[in-house]
C-alpha cells in the first residue's frame, strides 16, 4: 500500500472529524489510547469552569447548585448506552479494583453455598488480586480464587463457582472473549458472570442487557478518555439490585446520607455501590470526555477500529519483518482495538519507536502494544507506525547500542 | 467590640497575608471551610499544566516523566508533618470510607482474638457504616461494632476491643477529643487506636508519633483545601507496617505492579495501602493546595483559629441573642475550628444567612455550623457574621415568611 492509499482511507473515514475533538501532541503518532486516552478539548473548558465558578465562586453550594452530588449517577447513565445497559444499572465511582471487591462480595451473597471466584490466570492482575484479598479476609471456606488457563474456563465451571470473572479483551494480546456465549455457559451452571470492560468499553459494541450479563466494571481512562486515573464504573443488572448489600458501605451509599443516621440503611438501586465522597475533578473530566461519543454509534467505532488494526496487521505481515511475531488474533472479530507484536528485542524496539514519535508501550516478555483509538487515530498513523518499525528493524546496530532489552517501569 | 477593633485584629494577624493565596467569592463571608476548603490560587496553575502539558502533550509518558506514579507517596509525605508523623507513614489514596475499611481490617489482623470495633455513637456516620460493612461481611463472631456515647468510651474498653475508632473533632458540635490521653488509655487495655482527622488535619497541631497513635485517616477537602472530593490520606505507624496485608489488595499496592504477576505480593511500607490507579487530577490539586502550608506552623494556625472562634463566641454570648444556644465547648482547648449554634429555627436562619452572603451550613436538629479556616478567614468575617445573625434574629417575621424550618439536602 502506498501512502496515498492510507490518505484516501482517512478521507473516506466518516469518523475522521472526531479527531478535532482532541488535543494531540504535534508530530507524534499516539498509539497508547488503550492505556491512557487522549485529552478531549471539552475537558479543559469543563475543568476551568469547575475551578473558577463552581469551586472558587460557589463553593459548598455547588454540591446541589451544580449537581456535584448527582455526578456518579449522571456519568453512569452516560456510560450505560455505550455498554448496552438500560438506565438505572451503571454508576461511576472509585477504581476498578475497589469496585471488583464490591461486586465479588455481592456475587458471593447472591450465590450462598458457592465459594469459588473462577477467573483466567492471565486476567489483568488487579482482578485476581482483589479476589485474593477478599479470599484472604473471608478465609478459604467462604471464598477461593480459582485461576485457570483460557481453554479450561468452561470445563472449570462447577457447582462451587459463585462467579466467573473475566476481562473481555486481554491486556497483553488483545484477544476478545465471546461475552454472550461465555455468559450463557456460566449461567447454565448456576454461576454469575462479572465482566471487566477495561479494554473494551467505548471501542466495542457491548450488549450487557441483551446478553443477560450479571455484573461488570470498566475503566474511565482508556477508550473513554476521562484522564489519568479517572473514576471507574460499575454495572449490576436490575434483577440483582436491592437483594444484598455490599461491604464498602460508606455514607454516599446510604438511603439518606444527609440524615446522618448512625445506622447504615442502603440506598435503593445502584446508589448503594457508592462508598465515600466522590472525587469531583476526576468525575467532571470524565463527564465532559463522554460528550465526544454523542451521536456516534459503537458499530461505526468498531468498524473503524477493526479496519485500523487489520490494516496494521496486513502491512506488518506483508513486509515479513525479521523476528516480529503477531501475538494478537489475526481475525478482527477475535481481537479488541490493540495489536500486540513480539520480538526478542521488544523493549529496545518499543523505546526506539517512542524516540521516533510513535508512542506505543511494552509488556514483558517482548510484547510491543499498538493501541488504536478510532476517535482520533488515522490510517496514516498506521502507515507511519509500520514504516518506522520497518526502518528500525533494518538498523539492528542502532537497537543494540542504544537500548538494553529490559522492562520499563510503567 | 467595635468594627475598628476587628480590623485592628486583622492588621495584627501574622497569617493575614495567606488570604491572598486563595480565590474567594467577592463580598461573601465563607464560613464553610470545615466542609469544603476554598480554592488555592496555585491549584488553577497546577491543573492547567496537568491538562495541557502532562495529559495533553506528554500523555502516557507522564506516569514516569511527571511522576504521577509517585503522587500518592509524595502527597502523603507533604501531609505527614501537618499531623506530626515522621516520613514513611502517610499515603494519599481513595476516600476516608475506603481507607477506614483497610485500617479496621488491619487492626483486626494485628489483634487476633479481639473482635470489637469500639466507637462513639455520634461519630461521623461513614466511620460507623464502614465498620458495620466489615462486620456484616465477616459475621459477628469475627467483627462487631460497639458504638457508645462519648462518656462511656473509656469504660467500654475491654479485652474484646481490637480498635478504638474515633473522630478527633466532632462534625456536629466541634468538640475536640483528648487524643493523647484516649490513645494511652486504649492502648493500656491492649486496643489499637484509629483516629479520623477529617475535621482537624491542617487546623490543629496533631502529634501522631509523639502520642503513639497506631492508625489514622483524614480528609483532603476540608482544612487542606484539596477540592471537592479530594483524595483522603491514611497513616499507619511504622511499628505496625509489614505485619499484615489489607484486603483491598489492588495492583498499585503490589511490590512490583508492572511485573503483572498473577500472585499478589504486597509492597513494603505504606504502598500496600494503595488499591487501584490513583485519580491524578484530584491528587494533583491537593498536592498544589498543600503548598499554602509551607513555612507555616500549626501552632500559629491553631492560635488564630482559637482566637477567631473565641471572638465569635464571645460576641454571640455578649449579645444574648434570643433562642440561640452555644452547642460547641466554650473553652478553645476543647473545640476544633468550628462553632455550632442551635436555634429552634436553625434551618431558616442558616438559609437567611446564606442569602445575606454569610456562608454557613445546617445540620439537624437546629444546628448552624460556623467554620473558621485560619488560612483565609478574618476577624472582620467574625464581625460580619455576628452582625448579620443579630439583625436576622430581630426580624422574626422575615424568617417565618421566607423559610420553612426543614433540613437541606446537603
Amino acid at each position: 500500500m502506498t501512502s496515498d492509499r492510507f490518505a484516501k482511507l482517512d478521507a473516506e473515514d466518516p469518523l475522521a472529524g472526531l479527531r478535532e475533538s482532541f488535543e494531540l501532541p504535534a508530530g507524534k503518532v499516539y498509539l497508547d489510547g488503550n492505556s491512557l486516552g487522549a485529552l478531549p478539548r471539552g475537558v479543559q473548558e469543563r475543568i476551568s469552569k469547575l475551578l473558577q465558578q463552581e469551586w472558587g465562586e460557589d463553593l459548598i453550594a455547588s454540591w446541589n447548585g451544580h449537581n456535584w452530588i448527582d455526578l456518579p449517577r449522571k456519568v453512569g447513565e452516560k456510560i450505560a448506552p455505550l455498554v448496552g445497559a438500560a438506565p438505572g444499572q451503571v454508576i461511576c465511582t472509585d477504581s476498578i479494583s475497589v469496585n471488583l471487591f464490591k461486586l465479588i462480595s455481592t456475587a458471593l451473597a447472591l450465590r450462598p453455598g458457592r465459594t469459588v471466584v473462577l477467573s483466567q490466570e492471565d486476567n489483568f492482575p488487579t482482578d485476581l488480586y482483589m479476589a485474593e484479598g477478599l479470599a484472604g479476609l473471608l478465609g478459604q471456606e467462604r471464598c477461593q480464587l480459582r485461576a485457570v488457563s483460557a481453554n479450561r474456563l468452561l470445563s472449570s465451571l462447577d457447582e462451587d463457582v459463585a462467579v466467573l470473572m473475566l476481562t473481555q479483551v486481554n491486556f497483553r494480546d488483545g484477544r476478545l472473549h465471546d461475552m454472550a456465549g461465555i455468559t450463557k455457559a456460566a449461567q447454565a451452571k448456576g454461576a454469575l458472570v462479572l465482566w471487566d470492560l477495561a479494554h473494551s468499553a467505548g471501542v466495542i459494541p457491548i450488549e450487557l442487557d441483551n446478553w443477560k450479563v450479571d455484573m461488570a466494571v470498566g475503566c474511565g481512562y482508556k477508550y473513554l478518555n476521562g484522564g489519568p486515573g479517572a473514576p471507574a464504573f460499575l454495572f449490576l443488572a436490575q434483577r440483582h439490585q436491592d437483594q444484598v448489600t455490599q461491604p464498602l458501605s460508606g455514607w454516599m451509599g446510604h438511603k439518606d446520607a444527609f440524615e446522618f443516621s448512625p445506622e447504615y440503611q442502603p440506598a435503593a438501586g445502584m446508589q448503594r455501590y457508592l462508598a465515600g465522597t466522590p472525587g469531583i475533578l476526576g468525575m467532571a473530566a470524565l463527564d465532559a470526555a463522554l460528550d465526544v461519543f454523542e451521536g456516534i454509534s459503537l458499530d461505526a467505532i468498531r468498524k473503524k477500529s477493526s479496519a485500523l488494526t487489520q490494516c496494521f496487521i496486513d502491512q506488518i505481515l506483508a513486509r515479513g519483518l525479521p523476528g516480529i511475531r503477531l501475538l494478537s488474533p489475526r481475525r478482527a472479530e477475535h481481537r479488541g482495538s490493540q495489536v500486540s507484536l513480539t520480538h526478542p528485542q521488544g523493549f529496545a524496539i518499543s523505546q526506539a519507536l517512542i524516540e521516533r514519535g510513535i508512542i506505543v508501550d511494552y509488556r514483558a516478555p517482548g510484547i510491543i502494544r499498538f493501541g488504536f483509538s478510532p476517535l482520533y487515530n488515522r490510517f496514516t498513523d498506521v502507515d507511519r507506525a509500520v514504516t518506522a518499525l520497518s526502518e528500525l528493524l533494518r538498523d539492528q546496530d542502532y537497537l543494540a547500542t542504544r537500548f538494553t532489552n529490559k522492562a520499563v517501569v510503567t
